[in-house]
């Protein structure tokens, strides 16, 4: 094959996709499995149960151990470090060691630290620094120790509403394909103040049931997942959350943040919630009754499904 | 007519009702309209555009002022202090004095004071030494300077959900007719907690639509009102508030403190919600959409319909 | 009998004491009886189930009614305010009316309003303007709407922790009969603060158990009473509290407000709890074991005891 | 004289001003002086050491003690008590009652309380029920049980600054002379915020020093005075703080509660300042040095002088 | 001697024990001493003031400075890092190095960092990603920046309260020797609650003294000692703490978090507590007398004396 | 030249300086420009656009990317991580990567982690295992994830006010030249705190205006300047704020947190002000109207401008 080895640097596999470098004092085991054109720098060391697809970049100082797995495209910065023990001793080995998943674009920070087991999902971004103890969803951005969840990359402006804006009633269009942002008025008087909604009307379909999602610690993400036909609206009706929502092509963030405000997403769109505030409680109306099959919680076989539905419009 | 006026009392109104009484240092000016079996205590005062219904008890040191209208068996605590001028100047008039009502069976606390130009709703009762600064619903109970709100007058004992009880769907039997005390499950895990209820089901009706009433201070009474038609369904999802439903004969209170804990109000019951902690949102769901002729917002008037409803049972 | 009634005053009581004065349209009913060198005032009126001590002043504007017990050299102010009924319906009795009692040498300020069924005790003041709600210990200071305690009447001055004292080891001498305060020490370093006390050494005797006050309405107070055998010695250990310790003769306040400070009560103290803050938690050792008849709860009884003790010394 | 008494009432003081009127069941005991245009309603006592100016009226159910001297176009309401000693008890009397006075018109709620040896200021407004235990200044309207000053009867409408309204630099006009409202700009950025102000430009005085006012009591009222020469700048840096300004014919009263907001106040300015909320600081620049002579602290004295100024212009 | 350098590693000293291993471009330094069965992987370089016991595990990217001291059986993850100077100047060198201790069995996570001058003790395991900014005791967990006590490495089950149990007298069996977890009865009134103990029934022995331990700083962590014959009884009346119980074989945590709850520690028995709340407050009762000696401070001798009174067995 | 480089290092530029020596596996590309007596320690990697001053230390495990400038005497610990990208995709290239300039004297602790395009001033001090998000300023401490200013390197003792002194007017010398630390008296009365200062007498100057600081972020610095010709005073009227004043030659820090205490700031003073309390309002008095060319922002102009007068002296 067609790749190159530093003359200080230590290549056992011969499973080395084409155009792939490899610099002075790596080590790659002889197990090890690399794709086509990736950057394997200075100081590298790869066990033998790893396997990195193409165009990877492995920046000096970073370790690959057994039971890694990294897609396409995925860029490893300097000393970023990881882990497949949970509770490691000395000469005290696991039955299997636990296996992290790196999805395709997806980029782990310098000297971040991943702990064991997780999957970072695709174009996920992991700061600098940062120490990584839960899985991470797609397009996710991740910072700080334990690492929090602080953004989505979208490809739309996030909509926030301007703090001292009338409460009228009003219907934002958005850039994901069928979500709407609704506001209702506030009734406001010396007694307190109102909000109102008509089911089938201003909600835009009659419910099945409600839920609430209150008390959750603000590290935690509910949702990402997506409904076959079940549809949704969120108003959080205490305190604040932020909803991403993604049709599959184009993603969204929204602020709600008090109860004459309305998030409707229509079937098969993918939504996150994150950021919830300490006294947030969600209210969802769903137009159906509770199916497990109608949940789509794999974000790749959420965008098989958009791409075989797209075919058949 | 046949009443009597104590000899150091002094009645100068011919207008008095069979058996009512005028005890010592009593003064009765000549335009008052006493009704029968009144008794007025010694050291009363009566003004002139003052009326009195039968079997009303004055007790000593009353002054009832011009604009003071006393419905029938009405008691009057000894001290209490009426007002008719907001802002008083001496030797400066208002072109009219302020209208106080004091609506049947009504009881005025003992040094009680009472601000110009309020409605005592029927059966209400005002603490001794309280000031009484705005208008009091019927059956209502207000102590405190400035008062406020404490209860309602009721013939059922209040519900209050044990504070430690296992959350488990229920549903509580009340003293008011048709009113139900519904308790759903909590689900809860590491990402919070969860509370689902199904319309139609543990619901009993299939929605039209729903409100939210939040930032009511906590002084305030919501509500007041009853429903010709329309059901409705309550649940207080953050904070506390009280309830007081009344179907015309029975009274009950509820206490709703949790999203798992809905009431029940079907259509031609009086409701009142007050109590409200400074967190509280009570959503409400509706059977029916809003209608300005379905509220019955006149206690009488709801008394009226309810005895009409009857007879045609 | 040698007592004085004013031409325009009308007494038809018979049983008035040498010396008391009656004045201007003032209206005493046959039934009531009145001691000696009473001052009544213009415009008071007293029913006929009612007993005054000797030396009592009534002001004007007040009213007696049945069921009011009036111990010797009581003070009430102009237009105070007695009630017997707690929830008065005109022309519905209850079966007897409370019974209300002043004790000797207490003060009932002007305008103040006195709930149905109360004891105010020897000595105690309510404020002027007072709206009383719950009975009153004996000395005990009383104002606000509802009143609340604010202070006792004591003879010695009240002991009151300076607030950036070094934590010493020490022993406060105290005026009232072996009561002591002791203070512990306090070691802190950077892991936190410890306190120590060695019992029937520091604590000057061994517990026979231990209890726990905690969760007190700021407005309630606790103790007030004796024990006759029964040792205790109080630590606030968490928020504060004031304690006021009588040995029948000495009357003496302490603020308790760390859990290096420790009160300690001899058997036959007298002791009243109260200024609880929200989140006082006051911890007590006793040398007994739990014993209802150690309990001495009324404080002329504990007076009478005292005294004879005294005798036998 | 030319004045009526009812015949059911009892005047002993000869002193009574031409055109007064006593009701029945009043009493006025012979050391009185009541002025003339007075309306003595039924069951009033007054005692001898008593003062009353011209057009005062007095409703039922009071009593003036001894020390009460009530200016002229005082309004009492009824069953308002007053009181002349802080501690009462029975057959023991201070060396001296209290004095109390009522400035000219004032007005007294119905049943208010006034506590012993206050000073009601000229053209006060006491709320119906309240309990006044601090004297009042003038103008100044105080309700509640402990009284609190809520607001000053002014002849301008109140300035407060529209919640969020941009920060411009911008000067507003004021209903009292030479009184100037400047709203200087704030400039924000991530960094935090930032407002500046020119002395001798924007500030409209070179200052000779500065003072600072904090840590005070919400129920206080500090400030109720001017200066004949010292022209003062006040910031209210931190909380907010309510200000009312007098040239002694107009009164205005301005919300402080931002560092970017001043309040000019040229010599010979009365002014007061109260609701300070817990956390307020205000800053205040002085053109001149201190100068105890400078103050005018007796508003009687403040309207003399002002008087005497207009004149030589 | 019988040990393993990889061709591509650098190994000066002589002084590696039988079975060791050591990596590709790893360099060990001359004075450097280790032990039998080592792991030394790729790019670990070791200076020469270093001494390492047997069985010990260094990852790949570490490097072991002069001072640091490792005890049997340690792992040492990837990319951990040390150091040996506070505040390290280029070119500045500080008299000494600061020692650096990891006792036998601990376990340093992957790119974790220690500062200098620390003990880690047996057992402890520091999560990876975490800074160490203290010392760690004996089997405790630690992670995050600054790293933080987040549990215990017990064999068994922790017992934690069930937050809305009915509070019934009871007595929990732990796992471990002679530790009780007693339960006692709260009963509660409109006046507070209260929950009492009584000493050689309810608390298994006659205390000789208390304590209180209160504002324990959250991160730090007290006790950590055993007593030689010294009894004592928790509970913690305000606020919550965990404690690990520990007899030398097995350990187990408990949750304290209200005053009804009590954890009687016989004699020999090791505790520690940490995860104190803001506001707790631990009192604890002990059967002697306070002696120094009475104390183990070092947890290898509370070991060995366990290990000698169980051969008196 | 005469510099070593390891037999087991690779050093392929040739600018390096005399004395400078290189270690086993450390590897420097043919671009790379180090200076005099460096010590490159093992496994360290430098890219071909770095520049190295001279008396650099890089400890082991380190890599200088592209972009990165380090001056005299700095000191970079074991593997501390470099960026050069913020949002890193494999084969994705920003057009030039960031610089990240190290300012001469400063310390990188042990594996921190530093952001792209970041500047580290001189003597400032990175803590071990701190992410570094923001730029910091000269002598700052900085430690944390993420980092924040925790102290400032100084050479004379802080000045921190004793918390319980009696406020007394007085004024402290300190060690920075011509800086003033003025305390004035505090008034306190019932009615709450004042306190005074007078211009060109307690203030040093009399001001040409003022401005106020509020609102700012805990994490951020404001200041970090010196002016040519004004003159400043400094008082922090609400929470609290710590200044480090520098001539040049001598650094300080004060703990400002009262309306009580003020800082004289001369001309020719470099200033930074930081842990601004979450309520700090600072107050600053200036002596000059605005100039932007009054301000020197870079810390070596300053200095180079003190030099230049101290040679005019």
């Amino acid at each position: 094959m067609n790749y190159f080895v530093h003359p200080s640097g230590l290549c056992e596999s011969e499973t080395v996709g084409e155009g792939t470098r490899i610099w002075a004092f790596a080590h790659v085991l002889p197990g090890a499995r690399i794709g086509t054109d990736c950057n394997i720098c200075d100081h590298v060391f790869i066990e033998n149960d790893v396997i990195l697809g193409d165009r990877v970049t492995v920046k000096c100082g970073v370790q690959l151990w057994d039971g890694l797995r990294v897609g396409d495209d995925v860029f490893i910065g300097p000393n970023a470090t990881f882990t497949n023990d949970r509770f490691p001793r000395s000469k005290q080995y696991p039955e299997a060691f636990s296996v992290t998943r790196i999805e395709h674009h997806a980029s782990i920070g310098a000297n971040a630290t991943i702990l064991p087991g997780l999957t970072i999902g695709q174009y996920a971004m992991v700061g600098a620094g940062s120490v990584v103890t839960h899985s991470v969803p797609p397009y996710a951005i991740v910072v700080g120790n334990p690492g929090r969840i602080v953004g989505y990359a979208t490809n739309h402006a996030a909509v926030t509403p301007e703090p001292h804006a009338p409460h009228m009633g009003s219907s934002t269009v958005t850039g994901v394909r069928g979500v709407q942002l609704r506001e209702f008025p506030i009734f406001e008087d010396m007694r307190g103040a109102l909000t109102v909604g008509n089911f089938a009307g201003e909600v835009p379909f009659a419910p099945n049931r409600y839920f609430m999602v209150f008390a959750v610690p603000s590290k935690d993400v509910r949702g990402e997942h997506a409904h076959k036909i079940c549809e949704q609206f969120l108003i959080c009706v205490r305190g604040r959350v932020r909803v991403v929502a993604d049709d599959g092509k184009a993603r969204q963030e929204f602020l709600l943040d008090g109860p004459q405000r309305g998030l409707y997403l229509p079937a098969m769109t993918w939504a996150s919630q994150y950021a919830y505030s300490a006294d947030a409680v969600l209210l969802v109306f769903a137009s159906h009754a509770y199916d497990a099959d109608d949940y789509v919680r794999d974000y790749s076989a959420f965008l098989a499904l958009v791409s075989e539905q797209d075919k058949l419009r």
